[in-house]
This record gives structure tokens, C-alpha cells and sequence, in this order.
């Protein structure tokens, strides 16, 4: 028996319209390329968002069609957020840190009629333009007063361009299953693949956000963004904030310490949400500065896994809490999320902390579960680790075009690609990745844990650990070493360390030391060409086991 | 363009298995009718949903049949909502306060197949059970010690009914238009309406309500929910609380202010729920005893108008924050609450006051305007009041069996028969019932307004206003008024009092005094009565205008 509700679609445009209508002084304060600090509210962004659309639509842009951003966080991208999908087109937002190879790839894979970019990034397009077989124009995202000479063909003024046009929109309705938007996951194997959003995921994933157990926006908070929005859409802010009516801070280019800080102080930020990185930077510059968070009230910590020393000091240091969140672009991207059950409030603070450096707990609407490698079950048990699966509403189906076949398990299960433990309360914690985890003898080793616990030796500057076929054992561990400089560390000393910290059977069976580890653009460990390095190496204890 | 995300569709089932999995200790604690008080967690509660899932299936219960329940707000009801809705079927909730001749009527119009009772209402279904065409039995919701003789035919035990069945039960998967519960509504004319809810506008409906910005439920807190099950679903309460993991406190039928203040203190409620007359019992208790209420962060008020006194008891005297609340059955039932904005915290508690009093502001998911006789919008000054129109996802599309016709008009706008006023923070403020408005020279007085002052002297006791007829205005206000006992107050003197505290044209013609003023089952002036009982009444100032 079907229900006799109305089926009004879940579509983005109606963010910025409750917030345009209920929140209408809320501001959005935006550090620009250009320079100056900007700030409007969200009237003004939901009109010029409109004439965006309208200008969209004079170029030629119809439902379904790609319009691509290189682009930081700032009020003209949150402009073609809402201009983008609320017209029905797909917002396709480009990772600018990639190599301009990668660029071209993505941007005539996705078949982008248009990309708009900022100032910063018109040298990089201008290099990848002549590769691009789609692309109509190109919009910089800037006035008159700020353009440039370019080589790039049919370049437009994005002021110029909104100028024209009237604010006179109405947003067309459509099935909230119509792509809203379009990310692309550069793996670090294959061509990158793109996860494409719906209105409806949008929209659900954004009242999730606004759950007090998930992130727990509101109109009372100031948010900021740091997370970049090319970057599975700032971990959903930009679309809940306006849900929610709350004031948004948008850092521009500038990540730095001291950036940072400013925007924090002067706009009374009470929520911020960024990588381990960004917050090292300005954690650096507080305690160089003397500076304190008054109006902080709690920050986000994704994208990798937050070091217990940061979760520690932003506690203890600077009473403001620290919520520990997992996701994935193929998940929009919010998982899990470290929001303190009320029952551990009264623990002592270290004991709390074995949770907080967890990556959080289930949200309501994502499904969790771990299996082994036949496909079995494991048990949420806080100890049983294995690979974590994923399913829900705003959870991905498949990637753009097919790339990469199909996705799900018979049951519509997601494969994260990520090994963890999960317990009773709901809260995961990742141990590995899973083509980096070592299989030794039917059970698996956790290569992020050894890792972990090398770099704690003083001499060690990196350390990564990959597995070495073993005639006996399948795989062994390999655990390779960058020293500190001026350090003469030896394999003997940094096993002791380990000794008695870990499982016997974990301990690695060899360690070597290189001068350099290679990373990928994003910053994270390539284990690929370190395994590609290490092809035929052969380890100390084969020969014995032969 | 569809986007490549998972359609999972939005089950009532994943509710309670998402507590009963994450928040496997949060308790549902319930005063039963029995006598001592009740306590389990979601676990068992998510154990013995699908025993009764079981248990129906075995009943010959299918997908889309309905199941009825007459009960107080206790767990075995929440085992029924899971129940039943979880397994496809549609949980109708039946207000037991009825006329038995209106229960007969709605059980045979929705077509009851099983109706579930608490003790309590035996012997009003005995009365009712003759007359009922489509129940095949009727389940007792106690154990076999305290179950009684009964004229019922097929009356079975509720937990022998369950002893029988196994906890293993897979929810099925369904769409999510799919409809999980009926609720009717009593107008004051006409046969009561059913009212449809779907899978799909019941989940969403709950993440509105644990939006900070809405009521902010969330694991921390410990509910309350006075407002019955029977009613409106607890206001989306017995839905959102395992959304959140939030503990569950239910009172079942004793709503006195001893009992309610026992629980309330006992159980560290944190947050509940309630219409104005229950909050009365429980001030005039907590007055009486000198109580305090140290554990309760905010508590709601809605069903009809929060007294300005109440909000400044509950809040200057308890240091508990009201959230004044507004819905209506036909909208799941929320549609706007009063969590007060980061921008008026500030203001001295007169001004806020100012807002409280209103019926809170829009929540995100639902649309409102106001409008004039001739379908024009009225701006949202908070001056202006016009017809309140509402859309939505979790707002009805008509009624069930398609009675009273078409309800929305080309625009998809259902009326909700309130006239209110807006303004542009999006907080509403009802003025009149559109039924009861006085149309004066093609200008709306609101009867409640006026009701609201009369009642302020005082020598009145309850005061009602209606349009009586005019040659020359068309309709002008006559107030209809039961004086305390032992007062003689004249008309002059009321008119006098009255006088400068509204627009002069407002003031009512004629003022006259009855010894009782008629009511509905639910205690709202009955003003259909109360107009045939002054039909043909002639105004003075109608002479003088002929």
C-alpha cells in the first residue's frame, strides 16, 4: 500500500532557499585570491547563485552536463555549488594538487563543458588546456579589475558573466535520484574514478551531518571549512550549513598557521573540520604565538587518522573537543564520527581517549561490517580485524561510466578497500589498508600498526612496512626505514624497541634503510613502487625455512 | 543524468536496528498499566518487534494489512510500532479518548484487521466490538496473570502471543513510499480522516527532529514523551529517539503531576514532551511540593498554544528552556519549533519572550506560506496573517480512501486551516482557526486574539468568539462569555477593559454571558455549536446600519 505523502524530491536548491529565506542575515565570510577578506550573506549568495544559473543556461548548459571547479573554499564556489546542481547540471570539483596530467584525464573523462577556476590555478589550466577535448570555456573566477592575459580559449569573467544576468530564477524540480555532482578518487593504482552524487544522498547526508551524534551543526555554529571543497564536498559543510542557517568561514588559499588562526579568532569560529596536517600547522603556531581558542568549541579531524598527541593537546590545551571522523569520497563522505557517548563522559580523560583516537561511530544511515577474506562475518569486538564494508544511502553503487565494474557485493555491499576493528558501541578503528595488510600464515599483520610504532624510536624519521613473499609463511613483513638525520640507527636497535610491544609473530623479519620513501601527491605512503622497489628482495629467514 | 549512489530505501525497521546494534545498553523505561515500572534496552525491544513480526505473519497479517492499537505510551506499543510497521504492515494508532461510536467508525473505515489493547480500553472495545466488520481478534497487551474474562471474540495475551515466537526475523525490504502507519484526525465537522504516513516521511521526519536547530535529539538526552503514541506518533519522538540512541521514558497512563514528576526525577529525564494541560498538573505539583527540576534541559510544548505564563515558569522559575512547537497530524506532526536563534540569546528574556510566545520557526524540509482569501502570498512581516499553507515530504497528499477530496492545490500546498501570521526569521504565530476568523469590510479579525484578552480580566472565566452576521460589515465579533462564580461583570466593564489594548474595529460588537460555553472530546471550544446556538442573533449596531 503505497502512503499518501507528498513526494517532494530531496533537492539541493532548497538548502540555499531555507537559508536565504530563515537565515537570511547568517553570514559567509570568504578570505579571496585577491586578497581582501569577503563577507555577504546568504541572500545574496542564493541570488547570485540564481544568476549563475541563468548565465549557465544563456552558455548553453543543460540537464545532466558537467561544469568543472578548480577551485579553493570561497563564496563564488559555494555560488556554483547551488548555480551547478540547483539548475540540474553536475558540479564537478577538480583536486587542483593533482599532476596536470591527471587533470586532463579526469576533466575529459567527466566530458566538462566548462570549468571555472580560480586566479591561482589559471597557470596549470592554461598547461592542460590544449589536452582538454570538451571543454567549451573557461570562467576565471574573478572582476574585471583582477583578469589577466590568458592563453586559455574563450576565457570569461565570472563577474562579468553574473552581471548580465537577472537574479529572477526558479529552480526546476526533478527526481532526487538526478546527479547532483561529481568527485573524482585517484587510487594509487589505475585511472582516477569518479563518485557521482544525488540530490537525495546530498540532502540526506547533510541532515546527518546536522545530527548532534554525528557532527551536530547548527545556527549557533560558525563553521569553517578547512577541508578543501574539491575534496568530497568539505565533508558534506557546505550543503548542511545552509540547512542549518549556520555562518560559514571559508579559509581561501591560505592553510597556513597563522591564516588560520586569524579567521578562527575574528570570526568566533566554533566548529572548524580539516586533515592532521592543517591542525599540526596551526596547533605550531598557537604555542609559538601564545594563543589560545576561546570560541572553538569542537573540530573535525578526517581524512587520516588523528595522532593521539594532537587529540591530547586540543583537549587538554585548548578545551576544545575533538570529534575523530572517517568517510570516503565514495561515501559523501561522512561514516563514522567520534561524538562521545554520554556514558564515557564521566571516564577519566584517558581512558576516553582509547575512544577518541578510534575514528568514531557508526552514523545512522551507514551500515558497517567486517568480514575475512572467504567472506565471513567477523565480530564487532574491538579486536577481530578485517575488511571493512560499507552500505547505505549516500554510499556509491558504482563509479562513473563503469569504471572499475561493478562495485557491490551480492548484497550491496562496498568494499572501503580499508581493514578495521569494529566493537559493541559502534566505534571503528582502521588497522590497515587492505592490499597493505601482510598475510603471514592464514592471519594478518597490520602494516599501519608497525608503522606506527617505528616512527615512535627517536631515530626514526619514516617508516613504512610492506610484505616479502616467505617460502613457509605466504608473506613476512619488511619493515623500511628513513633515519633521522645524522642517525647511524641499526636493524638490532629498532627491533628491540618493538620487542615485547607487539605479537611475537608481528615483529618484521628484516629492516632495511633507505634515504627517502616515495608518497603520492596527496602525501600518503606509495607502497605500490616501494613494493615494486623491493620485487625479489629476499628475506633473512627464507633461507632457513627452505 | 542518475546519479550512481545506492538506492537504499528509508525503512522504519533500520531505526530500531540501528539502536539496538549501537546503543545496546540506552533503556526504554515504562510505567505500565500493570502497576511496577518496566525496564529493558533496545536490544530486547528490537528482540521483541520481531517476535511480534513473527507473531503477525502467523496471524495471516500481509504487507499493507492494518493492525490497530488503543494504548498509553509504553514499551509493548513500541515493540508495535517496530512490529508491525517493520513487516510491512500499517500501524493504526487509535485515539482512545473517542466517542466509541467514532473508535467503531475509524476502525471500520481503515479496516482493522487486529486490534492491539492495554488493558485499560477493554472495556471501552467491548462496547465497540459489535460494531466492528473487519477485526479477526483482538490482542491484550499484558500477560497471562493479568489477563481477565472478556466478551471480546479471539482475545489473545500479547506476551503468550509472543513466548510462541522466535527473535530471528529479517526485516523485508520494501519501497519507501511504502505505507507504515494511519492516524486519524477529528475535525470538529465531518467523519474523522486518516491520515497515511510513509517509511520515506517518517525517517526523514526524525532526522528533522534530531537536528539541533529542531528539538536536537540525541544520545545524551533522556525522553519523555507525554504526548501519546496515539497522537500524532509522540511527535516523530518514538522514531527519533532510537535514531539517536536517545533513552526512552514512557508514562503510561498516568499523567498526573506526582507521577510525571517521579519519573521526570528518577529517571534524569533530560528533555519532554507535552501539551500545555499536562505541564499545568506538573508546575502545580512541583509548586505545591516545592520540586525542582535539576536534570531537564528543555522540554516541548505544542497541541495548542504555550501560555506566555507557562514559558516564563518553566523557564525563569525550573531554568528549563521551552521549545514551543507547532505541527498538525496531516504533517507527521512537526512543522515549526521554537529553538531560540544564536542572535536573540543575547536579548534581555522580555524581548525573547517576545519570540517564545510564537509558535516556534520554520524547520528545514518543510515550506509555509501565508495567503489571502484570493490565493495572493502575504508578505512575511509578522504583521500580516492569511491562510497557513504548508508543503513537504512528511506532509499528507490526502486522505486515506480519498475522503475530503483533493487537499493540495495546483501547487502542491496543503491548507492547514490556521490562520497565522510569518516573519522573516521564519517564526509563525497562529491568530485564528481560518473557520472561526471574522471577515469585517473584507478585513480578518482573529477570534483568538480577542478570546486571549477577554479571558485576562478577571471576572471571566472562558471567553469565545464568533462572526455573527452584519448588513453592512458582513460579519462582526460577538463575545460569548462564562463569568466566575459570584461575579456580575457587565458588558460595558469588559468592553472597557478591552478598550485601547486592540484596533478600535476590532472591538466586539456585542458582548453576551452563558452559563457554559460547549466543548469537543478534545477540549477545544466547540464554535459550530455555539454558532447554530446564536444563529439569527441580531447586533445591535445592525439597526443602525439598515
Amino acid at each position: 500500500m503505497r502512503a499518501l505523502m507528498q513526494d517532494k524530491p530531496l533537492l539541493i536548491s532548497s538548502l540555499i532557499d531555507f537559508a536565504a529565506q530563515y537565515h537570511s542575515d547568517s553570514e559567509i565570510v570568504s578570505r579571496t585570491v585577491e586578497g581582501p577578506i569577503h563577507r555577504y550573506t546568504y541572500v545574496e549568495a542564493q541570488a547570485r547563485s540564481k544568476r549563475l544559473a541563468n548565465a549557465l543556461q544563456r552558455l548553453g548548459v543543460e540537464l545532466g552536463d558537467r561544469v568543472a571547479t578548480l577551485a579553493w573554499n570561497g563564496y563564488r564556489h559555494l555560488e556554483i555549488y547551488y548555480g551547478v546542481s540547483g539548475m540540474g547540471a553536475v558540479l564537478h570539483t577538480i583536486n587542483p594538487r593533482l599532476f596536470p596530467d591527471q587533470i586532463a584525464y579526469i576533466a575529459n573523462h567527466a566530458e566538462d563543458k566548462y570549468i571555472f577556476t580560480d586566479l591561482t590555478f589559471v597557470p596549470l589550466l592554461e598547461k592542460v588546456a590544449p589536452s582538454l577535448t570538451t571543454v567549451k570555456g573557461y570562467v576565471i573566477m574573478t572582476d574585471e579589475a583582477h583578469m589577466h592575459e590568458t592563453t586559455l580559449p574563450n576565457a570569461l569573467c565570472y563577474e562579468t558573466l553574473l552581471a548580465a544576468e537577472s537574479d529572477d530564477y526558479d529552480w526546476p524540480q526533478f527526481d532526487e535520484m538526478t546527479a547532483s555532482s561529481l568527485c573524482y578518487t585517484s587510487g594509487t593504482t589505475g585511472n582516477p574514478k569518479g563518485v557521482l552524487y544525488a540530490h537525495r544522498s546530498t540532502v540526506l547526508h547533510s541532515f546527518a551531518v546536522c545530527m548532534q551524534d554525528v557532527l551536530g551543526l547548527s545556527s549557533r555554529d560558525t563553521v569553517l571549512p578547512v577541508v578543501p571543497m574539491f575534496h568530497a564536498n568539505a565533508w558534506g559543510l557546505a550543503y548542511a550549513a545552509p540547512m542549518c542557517g549556520a555562518k560559514l568561514v571559508m579559509p581561501g588559499a591560505a592553510m597556513d598557521g597563522e591564516s588560520i588562526y586569524q579567521l578562527v579568532d575574528e570570526e568566533k569560529v566554533t566548529m572548524s573540520a580539516g586533515v592532521p596536517t592543517v591542525w599540526l600547522m596551526l596547533l605550531a603556531h598557537m604555542q609559538e604565538h601564545g594563543k589560545k581558542l576561546p570560541h572553538m568549541d569542537r573540530t573535525v579531524i578526517g581524512g587520516s587518522a588523528a595522532p593521539q598527541s594532537m587529540i591530547e593537546t586540543f583537549e587538554r590545551d585548548y578545551d576544545v573537543t575533538v570529534i575523530h571522523a572517517w568517510g570516503m569520497t565514495e561515501m559523501s563522505p561522512l561514516g563514522t564520527t567520534g561524538v562521545m557517548k554520554s556514558k564515557f563522559a564521566e571516564l577519566p580523560f584517558d581512558e576516553q581517549l582509547e575512544y577518541k583516537v578510534k575514528q568514531g561511530r557508526v552514523v545512522y544511515g551507514v551500515e558497517l561490517k567486517i568480514i575475512d577474506d572467504d567472506g565471513n562475518d567477523l565480530p564487532h569486538d574491538g579486536v577481530a580485524f578485517g575488511h571493512l564494508m560499507v552500505r547505505g544511502p549516500w554510499i556509491t553503487n558504482g563509479y562513473f561510466k563503469g569504471e572499475g565494474g561493478e562495485v557491490l557485493d551480492a548484497d550491496g555491499w562496498f568494499d572501503t578497500g580499508d581493514v578495521a576493528t569494529l566493537d559493541g558501541e559502534g566505534y571503528m578503528q582502521i588497522t590497515d589498508r587492505s592490499k597493505d595488510v601482510i598475510k603471514s600464515g592464514g592471519e594478518w599483520i597490520s602494516s599501519i600498526d608497525l608503522e606506527n610504532l617505528a616512527v615512535g624510536h627517536p631515530d626514526v624519521a619514516e617508516a613504512a612496512v610492506i610484505g616479502i613473499a616467505h617460502p613457509k609463511w605466504d608473506e613476512r613483513p619488511l619493515l623500511v626505514i628513513v633515519r633521522n638525520p645524522g642517525s647511524d640507527v641499526t636493524k638490532d636497535a629498532i627491533l628491540q624497541y618493538m620487542e615485547g610491544k607487539i605479537a611475537k609473530w608481528w615483529m618484521p623479519d628484516d629492516v632495511t634503510f633507505v634515504d627517502e620513501i616515495p608518497h603520492t601527491a596527496t602525501g600518503k605512503i606509495q607502497k605500490i613502487s616501494l613494493r615494486e622497489q623491493f620485487a625479489g628482495y629476499k628475506l633473512p629467514t627464507a633461507d632457513a625455512a627452505e
